[in-house]
């Protein structure tokens, strides 16, 4: 196991009902800006919820941040953080939503030139404003965690940071919301939960018995409720656990003193950003390649996969992990995705392209645990899933 | 799933050498008390490696913490802390050294007559002193919760109680003190991390798919590995493995939105009160009476165990049943332990004073997740486990 700090002080508030109890946990003369999407919140009641239990504080609205959002609408909200002195941001919504809310809260603290420079360039979170969250929709995992993900419209760029200084001081967790949403976004959940454990657990064994453990109870679990959920939105059990499941793939407790690798999400942002493709989408087309491109970096691992998480003992190494490589592949399908590049229309240019903006870009030239999988790797991964 | 509210911010520094890196976790105007047991951190070379991180800070220091650590020692460093106006307390032990801490903590900002109130009569802790602890046991979780429990010599009690500010700021867990941990310290904090798993899991069914796995996680990771700290305690990859089982047993995340028991402890603690048997030994004595009188209220979950964690499949529900509480007994006989009372010559008349403490004592006619064991029941229990 390799030497670790661990650090999560998001307290979270986990169930039915646990809307109404946000006003105890913000300061009671804080100014606040509460962020939300599209207006979803309002037709499943969170919004009135939300604003009920506020009605004593001052508060502000700002909506319309969208999926994969974007630098451009997040810095109207920063202005408006600063024209206001709003001193609590309350993101309302999904991962874009909650993402976008960090992006805001160290944006508008930003000392720099231009906040983009916080993904682009790296440039160092020193201050931000505090933040909480009311989840509505499980998948990301952003609400337990100080990590963002911000595209750019001018530039088709979709890029990450995060800070310790960006944990939401709070989360509600009401699995109420998963019985009003589209089937489509159900779906995305799961496999973005999915493939956020596969990221942390899918590299090379470092003698991490219990992380290995608990990350294999996450895939286990989403392969058994993740097509239970999809039947049966309704159903508080099985929305429950696979909130809590969502929350737990990127809480960070699963991956300590672990490898990590996130090529996956590298390209799979790549895709997104030029195409627009969902996110869980573009990682469930492009997780099989990489395991299969990444076969001997990842060999041990693999195996380990096939058997716990498949069952998969005939056959010698290879065969093994090409079982494994399909009945991932399947579980995405089975989920209803779509998961060849060519069935979203998207072709050669898309991968050359890829591979020279990871030529360019600093840190995209070596990806992955064991920084071997190069652009002409990615190309070549990439045609695989034509 | 019930509602629950989960709240962790201990940072952990995990690994060989951490040590070092504490002089930047505390506040450099910090007053700092390091509190330590008997003085098995100075063979061991943690206290030099404590004493050399600390070489800047005013630093003054209070050893002889008892294990089942006892108010009237820990009412000396209280008056320490106030006299000197410590404002930092540093634990560098085991769990005895750290809920002694705790109980410090707290008592030095105690407004009321006596801190014991706020074990004896559920006092509130308003506010208390930081603390950090060095971990050098991996057994009680203490390093990663707020919770304490302290003895009290005059009345031969041993009592419970816990508060949010009573979290360590920090905690380091550098798996390299195992090393020289006597055999005994070893199997005792392997049975201790297993049984407190076991008082949040052996309860009732509530569709919690990922606490559920993850506390079997640990108890078959415990099954594993214990035995082989044992036989080479100077396996580093062992004994990191141990050291954070031990702590995610008790840090409070595998039982978030599930009942608990704690009935094993409360019974436990009296015959460490009244004989001084070591808190483990207490609880694997206990432990198989449990679990066998309270077989009907517990029957789904006891089934769950003795097919996920033994492998048990042969039999009718009883049969099954009786076969893991035998194995579980024998795990704790292979380990080296003698978990019968009359082993330790404790007999009929320890048992009837215990019935007769939890008659009078307000909260203990009626332990247990269902509040169903009554003191009745609980003489009868540890009749059958003379």
């Amino acid at each position: 196991m390799n030497n670790f700090v661990y650090y999560n002080p998001v307290k979270i508030l986990f169930g039915a009902g646990q809307i109404e109890k946000i006003s105890k946990e913000i300061p009671s003369e804080a100014k606040i800006l509460m962020l939300y999407g599209g207006g979803s919140i309002k037709s499943n009641g969170v919004y009135d919820q939300v604003k009920i239990a506020l009605e004593d504080f001052d508060l502000t609205e700002f909506g319309g941040i969208e999926p994969n959002p974007t630098y451009e609408t997040l810095m109207e909200a920063v202005k408006i953080v600063n024209e206001k002195n709003i001193d609590f941001l309350l993101a309302v919504g999904g991962g874009s939503v909650i993402d976008g809310t960090k992006f805001v809260a160290a944006a508008a603290k930003y000392q720099g030139d231009d906040p983009w420079d916080l993904l682009s360039k790296g440039a160092k979170v020193k201050d931000a404003v505090s933040l909480a969250t009311v989840l509505t929709l499980p998948a990301t995992g952003s609400e337990v965690n100080g990590n963002s993900v911000i595209s750019r419209k001018s530039t088709q760029e979709k890029l990450a940071f995060g800070h310790p200084r960006l944990f939401p001081v709070f989360s509600v967790l009401d699995p109420q919301v998963v019985a009003s949403l589209p089937e489509r976004q159900v779906r995305n959940g799961i496999v973005d939960a999915y493939i956020h454990v596969i990221e942390q657990y899918l590299t090379y064994p470092v003698h991490a018995e219990l992380q290995d453990k608990w990350a294999e109870s996450i895939l286990t679990s989403l392969i058994e409720i993740g097509p239970e959920v999809l039947k049966s939105p309704d159903n508080y059990h099985h929305a429950a656990n696979l909130m809590w499941l969502a929350s737990m793939a990127l809480g960070g407790i699963i991956k300590v003193g672990c490898p990590e690798d996130w090529s996956t999400h590298m390209i799979g942002h790549e895709l997104t950003a030029m195409h627009g493709v969902d996110h869980a989408l573009s990682l469930a087309i492009v997780l099989p390649g990489v395991m299969d491109e990444m076969r001997e970096e990842k060999r041990e691992k693999l195996l380990q996969y096939a058997e716990r998480i498949w069952g998969i003992r005939a056959g010698d190494d290879d065969e093994r992990i090409d079982e494994a490589i399909k009945q991932t592949n399947y579980f995405f399908q089975r989920l209803g995705m779509e998961t060849r590049l060519s069935d979203h229309n998207i072709g050669h240019e898309t991968i050359d392209e890829i591979q020279k903006r990871f030529e360019s870009r600093p840190g995209f030239d070596a990806l992955s645990e064991t920084e071997t999988l190069t652009p002409e790797r990615v190309k070549r991964l990439l045609e695989s899933r034509l």
